[in-house]
């Protein structure tokens, strides 16, 4: 307060074809700040309570945040919110790319979509206009075909493009949005709700100039980020993620294998990225204005035709479709992760659903009947493949798997259950919670369901460098990895808090500006006297929102939990003694609870919500 | 970590007269930061429960900062830190001047003095060096001549001085700690704990240089202070505190009048150091490094005398021995102020004690028979000056009031029991609670019973400065004055804890370093990666360590009140209509305990400890 830093939101209702204008005051863009911040509040301020996610009166969300669109490292994001319809609940994800720095450029933090349109539609948004148009030549295209012909009618190659394919077109509940062909909103289903509103694409186009309140402060941040901050995260520049920890991961036991079942997986550096530029070829681009440029970009011909266009598999993607479907074949991993950002499939959702039908088709609990006759064996890199189209395209038993795992074992029943790897019905990323056993816990309590991007990465708290820099926010000790005290969940609070403010912001993890920089180069861009307290607060309401907004919805303790074989060892390899111990975890939820101010049932109290200057919020409660 | 930060605490047991030497890691330093979290550490591990505050287990502890000594404009100051005799509980106070510079460059950041001595002695600390010398002596003597004779005989005027007159000697329970004759640390009576101790003294040589780790940023901080920062306040360089703020705070209501009975105080001006420079003649002197100069000289003639070696009095010494007192005499206030130093006396609860001794007997109360003929009727300026030499002497009526408000009215019963303004048994500031509310809810909980020193101002929070300034923690709006609801309550629970990081790094009010300021400087200094969230968080864990304490000592949430007076309106001025309301205070209380994380008794949680990584104190509870 008070420089006047403000902005527009866009509100485009597809019922009513209408869009409009808003313009909150400065006290909202402060205490919300964007991205995450901005889908906490209007989901909770506009959604009716008990809404069907893919009915037209679940709201779907685009947000950038405040340093979205400027040239700094790290910042290239947006964020896309909804009711999720995998989980009912708080739904949200990121994405990178150049999307989101377009919208601003185009005069837009944010755009508001309700109701629902009669046909097939997309958005056309062109500095500062925005223009409903009909998409039903679109629908059914796979992302390439349709940026193509966006780009070619508006006659503008220099357009982004957020979108769905089939897989959200066809309700697929773990369905993304994707930006730029191969940037994906994966998580919370985000394209299910967009092709539930029959919502094909908003294309965007902007020019404006954005303003920077101390422009020798950011310059002298960002001089800095390139002189002494880049180095340690150089090593994406050539591979992107997963480079040299795959081999790693499954030695510590890290790497998720087979369901999540075995501790063991054999040559796991053929799924090396450094692999993929030694035997397949891998070019790197960027998001906006990043100079880290992360993003694998391979080409592949006979028999796997992967089109470079699609980008190329991050960690997570090799994790879902390699060693957790049993599979070492690079290749293939690379074809399954194109499939998906072709048709605008979650990786991670689509491949722990598709490991939860190989384990259920080896202990025959699924048949070559059910699978019209695919060997669904873990490690045949065919069917991961073949799995994908039938998921996008809900057919045979791709049709139960794209309605996620927990209602796909619902369906199959007969044990399935016990291999149904979710939390609140969202699919375990790619780090085992027996070892990462604080990031275990943010799984169960985290808003979204399982999610890595909202919760502590031990690891991040055990290296020399890592402690260096969270001593900024008094974790002054190393902690072990596989510990639950509550030197461990105090850590996870404070970084939770901590990774919500970032998907406010929307800035990317690895980027390694810190508890330091970031208030600064929040000052120097919107002038805000602002300060790591103010902004880590910023990020505990968002969580305390987001935990709310669940409560609201009829979520409660019993679903901060994770799956019973987390309880126990891994078949073999480094943790098949070592597993989550059940009464450990039930008092590290419960410390959790109390560490953010919420009652025994993990209700956020009343005092927290006021202490948060959010009192507004308890009349959800 | 891992910068080694470290440095040395002096340990001296008077009773074994030995001096030893501590050197605690640097996590000890980083948690604890300094002054009163050191103080609330050592209290808390070292001290049995229930002991006599003036008895030989009590411990004394001064306390420097991480910037203590560094040419750093406010932070020439250190705080000391015992049981208090006042109140039972916590006791702290901090202090200006030099000595604290001259504590670290003799090499000690800490001082704690254990035990008691057989006959008076000093502590005499030259270079890293200590040791106990006889003080038989000085006992008895004044303060100024006490620091003549050890100047003398240790042969070195630059020697500082930290030391009690005959009211530490006497066990006034409210007796101060005198700095370079003129700077006290005034509440909590740590004279008394010292006088407990036949401790006359602690003389401080040092020539240490101090180690920065960044000498750059350090400097640039100081300049750009120079340039900008120092001008708003540098209205105190010529008349210091309660320059041009008395006629207001009549006119407000704000001004303690008549024992805070009334609320109409004629030519309050006559009491401003406007006045007091026009007429009486004022010169201005600074603590160590700084350039604010605020502290007050005058010096007075035939009938009143007063040394300007014992410098002048604050806005809290006027108000007490003036308008408190119904007192416009300045002359007179200067006389009392002058005593207080001469004697070791805290100002504050000297003039309480008298003004509630005025209104005992302006109601029958006390007469004649008690002061011995003496006319205690308000506005007495003779008066006021013969009643602080009965207290320092605990000659007569002097002797009950020696006691404090609560004992001396629990001695004298007949109904005087509601004119004492005190919380826990301290005496109440300066500052009207019937206007700012949310201070005297900070009256109300504070650990050291009524004190000004750790709590809101809430004018703080209402000019337009202040609020660009509070941003940077999020209070994004101003807040009225007299409003007892959750934003005002927010701000109070993010204000104490922030001036109890101030008390922690010594650093002075008056000078405007900020949330953004002060992680700068810390990080600057000491090497270590610090934000604005580490050091509020020192800040909450410094109050709640300070709560447990006084829990452990059996001071309950009873405890947490205001007197009965200020929920009725003054007799007449602003406040005549205008009062507390009970019930919006006991949801103050009640707010304030929910939003440190306590529990509805105002017990710290267990959580709320691990949380703040001090789970050892939970054994106290």
């Amino acid at each position: 307060m008070v420089n006047g830093y403000t902005g527009n939101i866009l509100r485009v209702d597809l019922t009513k074809e209408s869009v409009s204008i808003e313009n909150p005051d400065e006290i909202f863009y402060r205490r919300y700040i964007g991205g995450e911040g901005f889908i906490a509040f209007y989901l909770l301020k506009e959604l009716k309570t008990d809404i069907d996610p893919l009915g037209p009166k679940n709201k779907l969300i685009f947000a950038t945040g405040p340093l979205t669109g400027y040239a700094i490292p790290g910042t290239g994001r947006n964020s896309v919110g909804a009711k999720s319809p995998l989980t009912g609940g708080f739904g949200e994800a990121e994405v990178g790319g150049h999307w989101g720095a377009e919208s601003k450029h185009a005069g837009f933090d944010a755009i508001i979509i309700e109701g629902k349109a009669k046909n097939p539609v997309y958005l056309w948004i062109n500095d500062g206009q925005a223009e409903i148009k009909d998409a039903s030549h679109l629908w059914g295209k796979i992302t390439g075909e349709t940026e193509a012909i966006i780009k070619e009618e508006l006659d503008d190659k220099f357009i982004r493009v957020a979108q769905i394919g089939p897989g959200g077109e066809n309700l697929v509940r773990y369905s993304c949005i994707i930006n730029d062909l191969r940037n994906a909103a994966g998580r919370s289903g985000m394209g299910a709700v967009m092709g539930s509103k029959k919502l094909k694409a908003i294309a965007i186009r902007g020019h404006k100039k954005l303003d920077v309140r101390n422009k020798e402060n950011l310059r002298s941040k960002i001089r800095e980020f390139n002189e002494v901050a880049y180095k340690p995260v150089s090593g994406y520049f050539k591979y992107g993620t997963g480079y040299g920890i795959m081999e790693q991961f499954a030695t510590t036991g890290n790497l998720p294998t087979r369901n999540f079942r075995d501790g063991d997986f054999k040559n796991a550096k053929d799924l090396d990225p450094g692999i993929m530029k030694e035997e397949i070829g891998l070019k790197m681009e960027a998001c906006y204005a990043c100079p880290i440029r992360c993003k694998k970009i391979v080409e592949i011909g006979e028999p796997w035709n992967v089109d470079p266009i699609y980008g190329g598999p991050e960690y997570e993607s090799i994790g879902a479709f390699g060693s957790n479907c049993g599979i070492n074949d690079l290749k293939a991993v690379c074809k399954a992760n194109e499939l998906c950002n072709k048709y605008s499939l979650d990786a991670i959702s689509t491949g722990v659903s598709i490991g939860f039908a190989m384990e259920c088709y080896e202990n025959g609990i699924l048949t070559g009947k059910d699978t019209n006759g695919l060997k669904l064996n873990f490690g045949n890199a065919d069917a991961i493949v073949q799995m994908v189209e039938l998921i996008a395209k809900r057919k045979g038993i791709g049709d139960i798997l794209a309605e996620g795992v927990r209602r796909a074992a619902e369906k199959i029943k007969n044990g399935s259950e016990k291999y149904a790897m979710h939390v609140k019905g969202q699919e375990i990323p790619m780090h085992e919670p027996r070892l990462k056993q604080g990031l275990g816990v943010g799984y169960a309590v985290s808003p979204t369901g399982a999610e890595h991007m909202a919760n502590m990465h031990d690891t991040s708290i055990a290296s020399e460098r890592s402690i260096a820099v969270h001593t900024a926010i008094g974790i002054l000790e190393p902690l072990k990895i596989d510990d639950l005290g509550f030197k461990k969940i105090r850590a996870l609070v404070y970084y939770t808090n901590w990774r919500n403010l970032l998907n406010a912001l929307l800035i990317c993890y690895f980027v390694p500006w810190d508890y330091v920089d970031i208030p600064e180069i929040v000052r120097a861009v919107t002038g805000w006297y602002t300060s790591s307290w103010e902004l880590m607060k910023v990020g505990e309401r968002i969580t305390t929102m987001a935990r709310v907004f669940n409560t609201r919805e009829g979520l409660t303790k019993d679903d901060d939990c994770l799956p019973e074989r987390f309880f126990q060892p891994h078949t073999s390899g480094a943790l098949s003694e070592i597993a989550i111990k059940s009464d450990e975890f039930k008092n590290a939820i419960s410390n959790y609870y109390k560490m953010m101010g919420w009652d025994e049932n993990g209700i956020p109290t009343k005092s927290k919500l006021e202490e948060l200057d959010i009192n507004w919020v308890s009349q959800y409660l």
